[in-house]
């Protein structure tokens, strides 16, 4: 069951910040996610995984795949304002990066899928991202690829294994292989108190005054650690109105949670996104609005807490937020299973 | 200097294959294709290199790299009829495949560059494919992502190493690391006689007898092996005028040669292209209109031969191709320089 945490910031600005002044503890990133019953991690299941993941033969014409819009040998997006999908179609939203997704509680900006897996599903079938008309096209393209079929048979065995459940059980297996540890900061929880600079330190103690990890907490900084996967942690953006990035920054054409739920109450709400890697992943926000990571701390300084920051002040804060890069692991590149016979796309 | 062999085929099937018939050896791929003295390979270099060739900030939007079209992960091609580059547009010819092109001695289908260098250069810049509007944006985009500076003051050195030149030569250095050692047929020839079935052995035969080898020859079955890059090795095709292909498949629309030098004499002539790996690299021929191998073995031994094979022949002659299918090695994934400040593509 999908919980949707809507407790607006003030309630989070008046007693979770008091409370956190006192107890507020940083966390290292964990070398793994939380990984599903359901959906065990094997090396052929993750290997299978990386395949999909790389292949457009995913997509309408070949052309786009899970990396065009999430790239694994980046930052884990694009680094567009919003992505090119098939058709050079454009959508209205930023991809979100793939690192570290794994530790998110609910998925897309808006938190309409509760998993990785129900997450992998929607892009495949989204007529401007990769265009598949249905499911059922989908499993008969990768039932066409003899050398997924052999995959697909060995990891998820029975009767008809090319499913689209375990196409997005096999994506998101790898997925949870995405996670950057040993960033700067991660080294300085430990005790490696020379990671930071004096900077960077007192950016980390300006980030829990100013009130940001009110909302930015727990160690993937996307909300309280004690959430599950699937229940999701939800923001106003922006709770505070009025301000001159508004309009800057068209911040309040999208509404957010509301274009899924359709409840009034949940306009502008959005999913709290993480702050690791958030250095290397602009531009910035839900419609990647703003270029530069500075300038994104200043509008959320002003759009969800009301402040004013100092120059000074926000030069720290980026570089605490510069301190949450972390070490991307080495990773072999799948070879995709031929493009034999009816698996032609014309 | 560029040589074009232009001797038409009609040439090749009296004098050559008269010749061919006693002498003619199979050669198994080298290891290593030819270095150009300019352009020596280093580790840091290939590095470089492979990180270009998978980025897509080389290409105006951000969307588009090298790989888009060229696919290391897969058969070194997009298995497309034709590619699509920025802005969804189509080009009018099929996607070489890059594995073993350090092999071929002029580049593109109507070799139009004489070295994998030169040939690096056209696409980025080609408004169809990767759209960028000249060097010096190449240049400047490069410039601004500071993960590449540092990287071409190692791998070159100077005051200025980031220039168009030095960003061929390293994707080039890397593409020379593309190579398919040890198919069923590179085992056979090498003294392995179980590595070929009976049928491709058969095919083995007639390839020779039916005359296909004399083009297809050398180790990479594109030309003689005394020829060197950029000399070149182009055929006329289709030789004989009249079969129900060139209509079916559309084989008179393009001229080839002819476009580049607009001399009436090079109509129709092409580069005849490598034969590894061809059974993963459909669809076939410089359009792309011909989907399966069967299929391109009868309009080959129709247009080039003007021979009507027996479907036992060429089901032979398929089977000979598949033992043309190498190993591919295994690579790491390249971690691209982070996009950040005035890299970012807006």
């Amino acid at each position: 069951m999908k919980i949707m945490l809507k407790a607006s910031l003030f309630v989070c600005a008046t007693t979770m910040f008091a409370f956190s002044a006192m107890s507020f503890a940083f966390d290292a990133l964990p070398e793994k996610p939380p990984i599903p019953k359901d959906n065990p991690m094997t090396e052929a299941k993750i290997e299978l995984g990386k395949q999909l993941y790389f292949d457009p033969r995913l997509s309408k014409d070949g052309t786009v795949s899970c990396n065009s819009c999430h790239n694994v040998m980046a930052s884990g997006t694009d680094n567009r304002p919003v992505s090119v999908g098939v058709d050079a179609q454009k959508g209205g939203r930023s991809a979100p990066t793939v690192w570290n997704a794994a530790f998110l509680t609910t998925q897309f900006w808006d938190g309409r899928a509760a998993t990785l897996e129900d997450q992998a599903k929607g892009p495949i079938l989204n007529p401007i991202e990769m265009g598949m008309p249905d499911p059922e096209t989908v499993v008969k393209r990768i039932k066409n690829v003899p050398g997924y079929v052999s995959q697909f048979k060995d990891v998820f065995g029975g009767k008809d294994p090319v499913t689209y459940d375990n196409i997005a059980k096999a994506i998101a297996a790898f997925e949870r292989t995405l996670v950057t540890p040993n960033s700067p900061f991660d080294r300085y929880v430990k005790g490696d108190k020379d990671a930071l600079s004096k900077s960077a330190k007192r950016g980390m103690e300006l980030v829990k005054s100013v009130g940001c990890t009110s909302c930015h907490t727990g160690p993937n900084f996307s909300g309280p650690a004690s959430l599950q996967i699937g229940e999701g942690f939800f923001q106003k953006f922006p709770t505070f109105n009025g301000s001159k990035y508004e309009k800057k920054y068209d911040l309040l054409a999208d509404t957010g949670l509301a274009s899924v739920t359709n409840n009034d109450s949940d306009k502008h709400m959005w999913r709290v996104p993480t702050w690791r890697n958030v250095a290397v992943t602009a531009p910035y926000f839900h419609n990647g609005s703003v270029a530069t990571l500075d300038e994104a701390v200043r509008v959320m300084a002003k759009t969800q807490l009301n402040k004013d920051l100092k120059d000074k002040e926000v030069k720290d804060i980026v570089e605490f937020l510069n301190s949450l890069t972390g070490e991307f692991p080495k990773i072999s590149m799948p070879r995709l299973p031929d493009t034999v016979g009816e698996s032609l796309i014309n």
